[in-house]
C-alpha cells in the first residue's frame, strides 16, 4: 500500500509491502526513489514488512526551499516511524540505507536509538569529507550547467564500477538514455543540488560510538564515491559492528550485486534484538 | 527433531530445525559436528527449515575404515536428501557449505543439480592445492605423535584470526582446554586423520563451470587456511556468482562474525530461485 | 641539460638529468609536464641518468592538430630514444610512464622491444574500459563549457584519494588556485581535450602477452580513475611481472606517497636485465 | 669481505659487499643466516654497501644458552654497527629488516635512532600477538618431537603462499628436501627453539611513535604469518611511513617476488635522509 502523510507541512510518500511480523525501514539513496526498489520489493518482503519512503526533493515526497540539512529528512524518517506505530502496531524496525540513505540512517539511530533494533548502513560514510565535497561541487557545477548530459557524465560514472559498465553495457546505455532526459528537466536539477548541498557539512564521525544497536556496514570494494576507507571508519567507531565487502560492486551495490545485497539486507533485519552469541 | 538414516551399511545421524516452507542443508567444517551449530539454530531456522548432519567420522555418525574419499560424504549428503522428500517432501533444498563442508556441497551440487536451489560456499576452496595438502600433513604428522596439544598447535591456530585470539581470549582458552581434552582421545585423532586424508586428491576446478544456480561465496578476508585467493578462483569459474568478504575474519567465520555468517545463510537461502534482476 | 628536436615536423621537448651508467626514460601522465617531475629530479638521477619529455600537446613540446591516437606519442618516444643514442650512446634504457605515460610505455615496449631493459607501469590501464572512456567525456564535456573551474572540478578529484585532500589540504587549496587558472586558458583545455580523445580507443590487452622483459605494475589502492582491477589485468597477462600496492594512495601516486614511487622506480630500474632468479 | 666480531663474550659474523657510498644494514628473518641473501648481494651491493650479519643462533655467529630476549640482538646490531664505525668510517645506515630482523630493526632504531637513516620493515610486526605466540609454540612443539620432517611440516607452509607453492613446486621440493636435512640435526631445532623463545614478550607497539626516520612498511598480501593488518597498525603509529603491499606474496616476500623485494629495498636506501618533499 501507498501512503501520504504531513511533516514540515509537506506531503511525504511512503509504502508498505508486505506484511511479515518484523519491519525494514529502507532509505534511498541520493538519486533514488521508492520506484529505485522495485526488482527488491518481493524478496526484501517476502519474510518482513517491508517500509519505503521518499525523502523531500525525491519522487513523489514534496520540495523543500533551498538550505536544508539532513536534519529534516531525519524528521521525515521519524514522522514515517510515528505512522507505523499509530496505524500498523509497529514501533522499532530494522533500519537500512544506501549512501545518503545511510547517512540519515546514522543521524536518526543517534536521534531515535529506541526505534532501531538493527542498522544496516550501505556504501555509507560517517562525513562529508573535503574530497566528497568537492566531488559534489563538480555535480553542481554540471548541474548549472543546465545540460542533462553533463550531469549525467558528472555524477553517474562515479557510481559504477568498470566490470557493471562492461557486464552490463546495454542496461548502462538504456539507463543513461533515461537519466539525461530526466536530468534535462530543470527541475529534477534544483532537487538534486538542493539533495547534494544538503550533505555539505554532515560530520558525524565523534558520535559514532553511541550507536549500541547491531550494525552491518556493507562496502563495495570498487565504489569510488564512498571508498571502503571512509567505511572501515564506520566499522572502527561503531562497537560490535561487523564489515562485510561486497567483491567487485561498485557504489550502486544494490543494481552491481543485487543478490548479495538483498541476502544482507533481508537476512541482518530478520535476526534477533541481539547479536549472535557464541 | 534428530533422525537416523542408513547410508553405505554406516548410521548417519541428521537433525531438523524449525518448519519454515524453505530448507537450508548446512554441512559441517572438517572439525565440527551438528552440536557446533547450536548457536545458530535458531536464526537459521527462524523462516526456513534448517537441516543438519555429521558426516562419517563426526560427531554421531558412523565411523569409516581408512582409505576414502569425499564422494561417500557425497553419497551421505544425498540419503539425507531422500530422506528429507520421503519422509518431509522437501525435494529442493539451499545448500550451504563450511571448508570441507563447501566441498562437498560443490561436488553435491554437480552430481545433483536439480535438488540444489542456491548454494552458499563459506571459506571453500575448489580443490587441495599443494599448499594445503603440506599443511594437512602437518595436522596429521602431530596426530600421529598422539599428543592432543600437539594436535591443537598444529591445526587450531590458523583457523582464526589474530584479532580474534586477542578479542576472545576467554573464549579460546575455554577452547584450548576443551579441545586438548577432545584431541586426547585416540580415536578421535583417527577420525581427524582420515577426514583430513579424504580431501587430499580433491581438485573439482575445471567442472566449477558446470554449476548454474545461483551461488554465493563467502570469504573471510583474515582467512589463513583458504586464503582469498582460493575463493576468488572460485567466483570467477562459477558464472554468476557473487563473492563477499567479511573483514577481520579467519577461516572459521560463523564464529568470528556470527551476525554476518548468519545473515548471509539464511538471506541468500530464502532468496528465490532465480537470481534477482535489474 | 634540455634538449630539443623534430619529429612529425613538431619540435619536441627532452630533458637529461644526472649521468649515471644506467638510464631511465620516465613519461608523463596526461595533466603533467616534465616539470611535475622536479621533486623526483635529484632521486631519480643520484645513481642513474633521468630522461624525461614531453608528449605532444604538453609542457614545451609543441602541439598538435586534432585526431590523432597514442601512436603518435610512441613515434616521439623513439625520436628521444634516438636521440639518446646518436648524442649520448645509451641504446637502452629502463622505461616507466604514469597513466597516460603508462599506456604509451606499453605501446613502445611492443613496438621496440629490443630498447626495453624493464618497464615500470605506474597506475597504468591496458585500455581505456568504457567506464574510463565515458569519464573522458565528463572531462571534454567539462572542457568545452570553457571554464576553469568546471574543468578542475570534473578532472582533479578523481585524481587524489580522500586521506590526501585532507592530509594535504593547504597543498591542494594551492593547486586548485593554480590548476583553475591554468585551465582557464582555452588553449590549454583544448590540448586537454585532444590528449583525452588520443586514449580513446586504446587497448592492448591483447598484446600484454608479448612483453618479455621485467616489469613492475605499481597501483594505488585507491586510485579512483584506474582502478587496482584493471592493474591486476596487466598482471595476470604480462608474464613475470610483479604487482605492488601504494597503500592509502590515489591515482597521482607519485605525489601522494613519494618516497615509494622514488624507491620502486629508482630501485627497479637500476636491477640487471634478468629478474633475480632465487 | 667477511668480518668477526666479539658481543657479549661471544663470535659474530659479519659481512660486507660492494663499496658504495651509502650503506644497508639488512638483518635476517628467524630461519635465515647471512647465505641466505645470496642471490641479492649484487643487487643490493651496486649502488651501495650492503652489510650482513648473523643474529646468535644463527649460520656462523655464536650460539647462545637459553633465556635470551630480543635485547641481546639489539646489542650484536650495535656492536656491528660499531665496528662499522670503527673500521669503515660509516656511522649512519639504511637498517632493514625481514621479520624477526624487522623486529630488532625496530628496537634498535628507537634505542640508536641517531644511526638509522632510513628503516625498512619487511613481514614484521610490532609485537608478538597472543596468536603468533601460540603458532611459536607449535613449532617448537613440533622441534622437541626432534623430527626433522614434523618442524618442516609445522614451521614452513606458512610462510609461502599457495601460488609460490604451486609455481616453484620444484624449488620447494628441493628446499623440502635440504630443510628437513637441516631440521634433523638437534643442535638447529634448539637454536630455533631459543630464538622463537626470544620473541615470545615482544611488544613495541606503544613505543612506535618514537620512530621518526624516513620508514618503509613492506607487506606480502598473502603472509599467513605476519598478516596484513599487523603492518597496517605499524603504519598508523608510525608517523610519515609508507606502506606498500607486495601482492600475491606470502611471508617470505625476498624469495617470493625478488626483483620487487630489491628494488624497495635498494630504492628505498638510497633516497636522502629527508622524505621527498612535494
Amino acid at each position: 500500500m501507498n501512503g501520504e502523510l504531513i511533516c514540515e507541512g509537506k506531503r511525504v510518500h511512503y509504502e508498505i509491502h508486505g506484511s511479515g511480523e518484523r519491519t525494514i525501514l529502507l532509505l534511498n539513496g541520493l538519486m533514488m526513489t521508492t520506484a529505485s526498489w522495485k526488482p527488491f520489493r518481493k524478496e526484501l518482503s517476502r519474510d518482513s514488512t517491508l517500509v519505503l519512503t521518499d525523502f523531500f526533493d525525491q519522487g513523489r515526497s514534496e520540495r523543500l526551499p533551498d538550505g536544508y540539512t539532513h536534519s529534516v529528512q531525519v524528521a521525515l524518517v521519524e514522522a514515517v516511524a510515528q505512522e507505523l506505530e499509530r496505524r500498523h502496531g509497529r514501533s522499532r524496525f530494522a533500519l537500512a540505507g544506501l549512501s545518503y540513505g545511510g547517512e540519515i540512517a546514522i543521524q536518526y539511530t543517534l536521534a531515535y536509538p529506541q526505534r532501531v533494533r538493527r542498522l544496516i548502513l550501505a556504501n555509507t560514510a560517517g562525513r562529508t569529507s573535503s574530497w566528497l565535497r568537492t566531488v559534489g561541487e563538480g555535480w553542481n557545477a554540471a548541474a548549472r550547467s543546465g545540460s542533462g548530459e553533463h550531469y549525467y557524465l558528472a555524477a553517474i560514472p562515479g557510481i559504477y564500477s568498470t566490470r557493471f559498465f562492461e557486464e552490463r553495457a546495454d542496461w548502462m546505455a538504456e539507463r543513461e538514455q533515461a537519466l539525461v532526459r530526466y536530468f534535462s528537466q530543470p527541475e529534477v536539477l534544483e532537487r538534486m543540488i538542493r539533495l547534494t548541498d544538503s550533505s555539505r557539512d554532515y560530520d558525524v564521525v565523534h558520535r559514532l560510538g553511541e550507536i549500541a544497536c547491531p550494525t552491518l556496514i556493507l562496502s563495495g570494494s570498487e565504489d569510488g564515491l564512498v571508498p571502503v576507507t571512509e567505511q572501515q571508519l564506520l566499522h572502527e567507531r561503531i562497537s560490535g559492528s561487523v564489515h562485510v565487502t561486497l567483491n567487485g560492486s561498485g557504489h550502486a551495490s544494490m543494481y552491481e550485486v543485487p543478490d548479495a545485497f538483498a541476502a544482507l539486507v533481508a537476512g541482518f533485519a530478520a535476526l534477533g534484538d541481539q547479536s549472535i552469541s557464541i
